[in-house]
């Protein structure tokens, strides 16, 4: 054991000297088909082919959850290529330890990670290939995890079968936490649906799952303290403590840890309709059905519900083995404390003059009990308040001012506010947001040490089991890769190359995201024509939902819990890839002096589709309740696309365009807009569409010479 | 319970007598979107809405696997409309008994089936529809499982949201053995496969999972009693007796029969390899990896050989509760036989003239074997020999007339021929086959008793756990009509709408038949463009692969287990939905004079896509070693596109054609479709494009006046 870390340890070095000999080229990088993009990587000549003698092997630290990442990498490959390996069966192509040295992929590993995972562990790896055999170094059995990741993502198709290129890779986390938050409390989500997620945070290096499981619509987990949180709290849609295990055994597996977070003492009316003793208020409680923040709150004031807390503490911190526990903490808007005079009175003499005082004083006893029964505590950024440990940790959807405040008081903290992947943003946008830029971006380097990563958040109101992974992925690995690559890996073409790579792998680990639209599709369509159902898929690619809360302030019928998700809105994609791709084109159109050919005809090809496309949604309107919503934006799409074709035709033909002609048409493209936000869809090529239109005529990059 | 029943058989008696005095139109079956189509049904007036307030209930006999169906139930009808019903929860929508009554879907079951469900159970329901409720009545639990896929089926939805139509069905199968073969030995299935194969079965009212279990190329069954078959005869691929468990209830749950064949005394090198001791030869044996028929063949005349097979046959007639046993038997080649003297010997001292008679001589004491432990025996047609008890019974894949002879022997047998669905044929090839069909046609009354049905069989040389889904399904769903509606539901159109209907729900149920296509075709093309990607689609959409068994007569290399599944030809669909439809709109546009506009548009747009589809093709197959070899079928679909469209352009100019011109175009085309067979591929619309051709110019329907 020991000869073989110092073994390791000598490959190590070698590797690190080599990486400094050559300095690294960031377009080579960049040129790599990986996300998040390796901390350094430089390619080196030819390529290692993948063929059906491949086999892997371990050396050093040596265990069965690498013996199964072995066989999952193996699977996985297979996925990918087809190949069916020579040494098949339940063993397939990992080779006893005896015989590793003659892998083709061969990996050293220095050590086990902590039994229960810890924040902050080595996660490093260096991945040598060459065209005769890869080499896998990593410290702990984590960085072997991550350097997999690495080594399936550099699979290709070639003129001559499959490979990975030569390249030579030293590669670590910027950030030590890397997290996912799912909402399994306003839509359950069933295991399956958890699982697939977790072998999709594995693949971009995820390394939190933080699990929102109670809040007003729904207690999620099974208690055998208080069992009337899951029979009165969950309309029977939770999870039982064996479906736990399972979850935290299988996210272990893929070096992640499961943070869960049982929010209080808001959000918390599923709890108050089993055990309404808990409430501040004089109840009784049901199972919150709408959206929004709610009046119920736990009483701060009452012993009761400290010994309460104190015993589901208890279970849950043996349920849970990871060091934190998260209290929740956010939005409590104080209605039922203003209104109960015990509270009032309990306010006075203790001295506390405002709620968020009264919500210092319970964070701070529930802060105790998690401290007592051998947690560290995180919550979002109302805990934070004067006089708590520095040991609570803050997740901050508030946004950086709010984050760095708290490092410059010591506080470690996590970003989630621009990672709220339930707000419709695009790629681009949330890979904007680093959760070392704004306020941070000033703090000393101490207090830089304190912000740990980041978290997106898939907040469930509108996502169920059938199209929350088109909510997540692919944009989740763009911010994978903020999390893990360096701060300077800011190229959004490479982003979105990479990401859509990786968005067909996806697939082979049963990923839903590309495959749900069409489903979605025939549910609308029923028997319409084969034609008719092309047009509304061509719609879906198309759009986009509202952003960010607009959807609520849109709705003409106030949504719940209980609304089919159903409708083109919930069908369309966060971010329409089609649009996308035809705005670069538009982009490069113009940058091209508006004269390329082949650029003209894919423009106008996409442009006479979305222009003729409305009859044929309008007729499946006829015929499908569904639909009928999605008409206006629908007429709005192809009434846009109309202008910008004509624009496109001035282009062409060099006429003139009066400016007047052209305010108008930006006006049309503005009302289309609006009227498209009466179906909660926007148009995301309307400012390609206006691009075009201010590029015709004098005045604009095509203009006639 | 007595009350029940006879307050069910008042409910049947008074749908019977409304059957009985409207008598039903063969159109207004035929328009329900149900698959098979119901023996009798009526439609009525409006419909019954499905919303959320939708519930289901119980009377009469009641257990937990109708509970459990109850639950599916609605949990597909969730999937198929997204409502969430207001009965939330473990239990939705589910009453419990004492409120059946106010049931939206009230069930009212007779008796349970058997507790090992048995050949020819009562499976027949009545299902009436009002606009104020369903009704379902059945026999026995049997029955209401089938009815309730029925409801699944009507729903759909309309102006005012999803329903079902007001209808009365009096419904029971034609054939009690409705199968589907599975060859897990080829290709090794896992257990997610056959499950979601299952629920499809379930949904199509197949009865019958025959379950081929081992061959040449592996041995699938965990043996207490002779583990060497699964360590040296699976490569570690093999049930446990816990998954076989697993799966036997999980298909009685959905009213299958798990018959499992271990296919004897050929077909049988993967337990050779495990105990040579039983073989003809001398070995040494090793897993087979290619295709075909071999030698290998067990030793008949050795007592040790039947010593194993009584303890191992004692071993899985426990395993596998069904009533039939299936012994194989089939394409023994005898080879062994006759080099082994010991044989020889035993063949004259016996007077066994020819190896026919040797295996005659095994079958039958295999058969003892089987009785012994409890079981009835089946097998394929070389089981059937003189002196064969009249309980074995006969599965045939030579045809019609083996089958019938074998009635006309007092043997009940079942069709597979016609049936292979391995061969890549049309749904309308397969449903134009009927059990009853050819010689079975002239047997009389008490004969044709004894044909029972039949089963598809998906051989597995060319299928994975990847592509085997779109292999089955849709087109099984015409073969499940065959076995269960009148033998005078014969219209091949209604067929194809109601298949495709049932394509697009089978997708619910977690079937990859519709979406492996784009996965498979990412894998081919890599990195390429999307335009590149798309175009593979076109040509993967519009091509099948050559039938029968002409993919081994074309193929270069021999192909073993070990070949990879990702070509152009494991891609493409046995059947183009896409050639289909354009066949039928060229019939269409020659039918209607070759004047109808849309038509023309619709056919020039198809044909303009192949014709201009190759350049991409080529592009990305010089990227992709896995395209390479669909180039020459890629040019030929471009060049036969090509072909059509100008003779669509010389019909729509009314131009004159010579004749020879005519013979030299169709001479290209069948050119062309031998190129295509070069990749192993076969264009389906080439047919039309004669037609086309054809009808150009003078002579033909479109001469111009």
């Amino acid at each position: 054991m020991l000869g073989n870390t110092l073994k390791w340890n000598g490959i190590f070095l070698v590797l690190l000297s080599m990486l400094a000999a050559a300095p690294v080229l960031a377009q080579s990088s960049s040129e790599l088909n990986v996300i998040p993009l390796p901390a350094k990587a430089q390619l080196g000549s030819g390529v290692l082919p993948i063929d059906r003698g491949f086999t892997i092997g371990f050396i050093g630290f040596h265990d069965e959850r690498l013996d199964r990442a072995g066989q999952r990498f193996l699977v996985q490959l297979h996925r990918e290529t087809g190949i069916v390996f020579a040494a098949a069966g339940s063993q397939a192509g990992v080779l006893a330890p005896r015989d590793a040295a003659r892998a083709t992929l061969l990996v050293t590993t220095g050590r086990d990670s902590k039994p229960v995972q810890e924040l902050g562990e080595d996660e490093s790896y260096t991945l040598e290939i060459t065209p005769s055999g890869a080499k896998l170094n990593a410290m702990t059995a984590l960085g072997a995890l991550r350097g997999l990741q690495t080594v399936l993502q550099l699979v290709s198709i070639t003129p001559n079968g499959f490979s990975v290129p030569a390249v030579l890779i030293q590669d670590q986390p910027r950030f030590p936490w890397r997290g996912l938050m799912i909402d399994s409390s306003r839509h359950f989500m069933p295991i399956p649906v958890l699982k697939r997620n977790l072998d999709a945070m594995e693949a971009v290096k995820m390394n939190v799952f933080h699990w929102h499981l109670s809040d007003n619509q729904g207690f999620r987990v099974e208690s055998h303290r208080f069992p009337k949180l899951q029979t009165d709290g969950s309309d029977g849609f939770f999870y039982t403590q064996d479906e736990i295990h399972e979850v935290i055994t299988y996210a272990r597996d893929r070096g992640i840890r499961v943070v869960p977070e049982f929010d209080m003492p808001g959000h918390c009316t599923a709890w108050l309709a089993a055990y309404p003793e808990l409430a501040s208020g004089s109840g009784p409680y049901q199972i919150e059905r709408k959206w929004g923040v709610f009046d119920p709150a736990m009483d701060p004031t009452n012993e009761k519900t400290y010994r309460f807390l104190n015993d589901f503490i208890a279970e849950m911190a043996k349920l849970f083995p990871d060091q934190y526990f998260h209290i929740g903490g956010d939005e409590v808007n104080g209605k039922e404390w203003d209104a109960n005079p015990k509270v009032q009175e309990f306010m006075k003499s203790h001295g506390l003059k405002k709620n968020s005082e009264l919500q210092a004083y319970f964070s701070q006893r529930v802060q105790e009990l998690v401290v007592k029964h051998g947690k560290a505590t995180i919550g979002w950024d109302e805990v934070l308040i004067p006089g708590v440990p520095k040991t609570v940790m803050i997740q901050s959807w508030r946004g950086a001012q709010s984050l760095s405040a708290a490092a410059k008081q010591g506080y470690r903290g996590i970003l989630s506010n621009g990672y709220y992947i339930d707000l419709g943003w695009s790629a681009a946008r949330h890979y904007e947001v680093d959760p070392m830029g704004g306020a941070a971006a000033d703090l000393n380097a101490d207090e830089k040490q304190r912000i740990l990563g980041g978290e997106s958040t898939m907040w469930s109101e509108y996502v169920n089991p059938e199209n929350v992974d088109s909510r997540i992925w692919p944009r989740n690995a763009a911010i994978a890769e903020r999390f893990w690559s360096p701060q300077d890996t800011t190229d959004v073409d490479s982003m979105y190359r990479r990401m859509q790579a990786e968005s067909v792998r996806l697939e082979w680990l049963g990923l839903t995201h590309r495959t749900y639209q069409r489903q979605m599709v025939q549910r609308m369509a029923g028997a319409s024509s084969t034609e008719e159902t092309a047009s509304l898929l061509t719609l879906v690619e198309a759009l986009e939902p509202v952003k960010d809360y607009t959807r609520e302030e849109l709705a003409t019928e106030e949504p719940t819990s209980q609304t089919p998700l159903v409708r083109v809105v919930d069908t369309v994609n966060p971010e329409s890839e089609v649009s996308r791709r035809f705005s670069a084109n538009v982009d490069q159109f113009l940058a091209s002096s508006c004269k390329d050919a082949a650029l003209v005809a894919s423009l106008r090809t996409q442009l006479t589709q979305w222009a003729k496309n409305d009859g044929m949604v309008q007729a499946v309107a006829q015929r499908s309740s569904i639909v009928k919503d999605a008409v206006p934006a629908s007429a709005a799409l192809s009434q846009s696309a109309e202008l910008a074709l004509s624009a496109l035709d001035r282009i062409n033909q060099a006429l003139p365009v009066p400016d007047d002609l052209k305010k108008q048409q930006i006006a049309a493209l503005n009302a289309f807009e609006t009227q498209a936000h009466k179906s909660q869809l926007t148009i995301p090529a309307r400012a390609a569409f206006q691009k075009l239109i201010e590029a015709a005529g004098s005045g604009g990059p095509c203009a006639p010479k």
